[in-house]
């Protein structure tokens, strides 16, 4: 458990520290900036390299709604989940303090370093509705596809692509109503260097990619036969 | 059936969710917006992932057009025609509902709402016939791609990476054009939300993506040895 | 030999058909056109889906110093060489023919219509030399990759992606020097649409390619042990 | 060894003709050009094609701290490092003489020749303390990637995906704070052309990729099972 763990703590830093890196040090770089396409391209190729790095490792999960979705969809171990968790977190917090000390070291401030919000904080402006209802949906097809692509069924080896790809879809849709969270671990990284609305939003991105996640985890083993 | 049915339902809920939602919310975003490269990338995107997770399963068509031609290239069963076209259509309509209460969720109105369109409702102003005819050459080459990297022949697992991309490709081609359709579940979608005009015009985007389907269908049998 | 040239006809026609109607249709497309990076990616896509299409009809070469390289290399019959030259040609001027009707369906002219050129008609005005080289380098380094990635060694599926992200690459370097080439054919069909200067340079863009890709197939196999 | 030699030179030699080239020539060509996610493009395509290429006669390495990090993990002999390194920085300075040429062809200064840099010569202005921390961070996060594809338990054919993507990765977060090097043999091949400025801040671009990339060759071994 102790390999798997310290697998999942790398590849979340990696995914926290290139999405939202990407974002906050490249997006609006003057001229040549990668914008919202770039950073999508980003998030997404964290998870791609790092499922074929670390897959064979701890599964390369990643994202607490990842680890709960595959849970209730019965790959995965309930007991397990606690100290993927953890894992996770830690390697967000860790990606966070990395970003904060680069991109600080041009005397720049931090802004709302790639947080994610709803209403006034949404990106353009969403609602609280309309943000719950995105990262919900987003999160179902994001399990829906890992569940799929990972079936016994499945073709091997691709995975990776189809899951990776699958989050840079989601997040050329969906960045911007809420920054694109589907990841609770990705979004209480920035959140703790942001304070204040990026916290007391944070709720959102728990809630709402996990009850996601545990609908694909539901319905998928259904569409099987 | 049931199960394939709703594999399709939910499929073609993605495409359409994916693709048009990226095309409401992020292509003009300002500053930072996706352009039409970011939303080609994400229409075949929504093919790709679901392919690997779905394929399985349906065959992943997804697409009213793809159906057909498969039907008439000797791969699928035409009495299973209608239930796929339904399954299609319906999550076409699902998506469309789904992206209308997002898409309002900052009090935005819908607009063109990514619908497909020629004349003045084209986006470079193209006339009927150059619209019909790269309608019709696009879905040609899209079913030609599809018989060919699914044949017996073919490398396998590699598929949905062909289909997937060559959706972005004629994106990247024919948005200018007509918004690029190729498929006409995709079409219907937006159309009933728009009324008009988009209702009005819709008959091109069934009638010319079929032809093109049926049209490779009837030659890609005849190049295999 | 009929079936192989109907299959390396239609995989040019969708080659100069996607790569220059791209260009023409959506590269400069105002507020959100696909750029030289968006260009580039659907040069590289017409490769791709049709490497898994047809590369086990034809081979899918797409272009003479394609099919001379391979010739020179060892993996391709020179007497079949004139066979693919002709239907690759035909190709490419189809997909003029075709690409001319939709763009001229809006009013437009063709303008350069995505002809290639040194001098004062490069892109960014380089002289002969500099085209001259880059083409030369530019096809050697495709068909080398070529060579490596369908050799007896390489992993059996993948090499449609080597081949067709290469052209990506090839496209993303050099699309301001000469408007990129590396294949006669796709030189060829525009050309003979635009007449004057780009006939009179057409010239370059034969031998600068074919050399290039003769002396890969020259050096390649002295690499393998 | 020689054609492993000969292999890791012309690899090289690509991966900073095509990297540094599209940097040169296109990031900002006027009104089309293809920006910092275009030049992220084109480096992890190098890597990517070139390893389906020649991975199997030298292993693709075409950097200095891959070749030094795979030693360390005990993927390559220490013995052979020597001469990895003279034929990849060999390839850089080939690589940079001919974009030399080119990018004079239109009577164009070369500028900062994609040269990496910190302080005053950041694209974004970072310190020496940020450059040098994301130096390491990356290069250890690719050398990750590398070693964890590359290994026994890995789905064969995939890792030039991984590896080249996480390239294009690595430069969609890095690019404004050094260019992105990761590479000594990329950062010597331009600053030799450059001189003044580029050569005096050469050593980081060797000193922190080899710290990084030394750290994953000793962290890794321990995460396998």
């Amino acid at each position: 458990m102790n390999k798997r763990m310290a697998a999942e703590f790398f590849g979340t830093l990696w995914l926290v520290l290139g999405g939202c890196g990407s974002a906050v040090l490249a997006a609006t770089f003057p001229g040549v900036g990668i914008g919202l396409h770039g950073v999508s391209l980003a998030f997404g190729l964290t998870v791609l390299t790092m499922a074929y790095a670390i897959g064979p490792i701890s599964g390369c999960h990643l994202n607490p709604a990842v680890t709960l979705g595959l849970a209730v969809g019965g790959r995965f171990s309930f007991k397990d989940v606690p100290g993927y968790w953890l894992a996770q977190v830690l390697g967000a917090v860790a990606a966070s303090a990395l970003l904060y000390v680069i991109a600080t070291g041009n005397g720049s401030a931090i802004g709302g370093f790639a947080s994610n919000g709803f209403g006034d904080h949404s990106p353009g402006k969403y609602g609280l509705g309309a943000a719950f209802l995105t990262e919900v949906v987003m999160t179902f097809f994001f399990l829906m596809v890992i569940l799929g692509s990972t079936a016994k069924k499945a073709a091997p080896g691709f995975a990776p692509i189809a899951i990776g790809l699958c989050l840079t879809l989601i997040h050329l849709i969906s960045i911007p109503v809420t920054n694109t969270s589907v990841n609770p671990a990705r979004s209480t990284g920035p959140a703790l260097f942001v304070g204040g609305w990026a916290l007391s939003q944070l709720w959102l991105f728990w809630v709402a990619p996990l009850i996601g996640a545990a609908l694909a985890g539901t319905l998928f083993p259904k569409l099987e036969e």
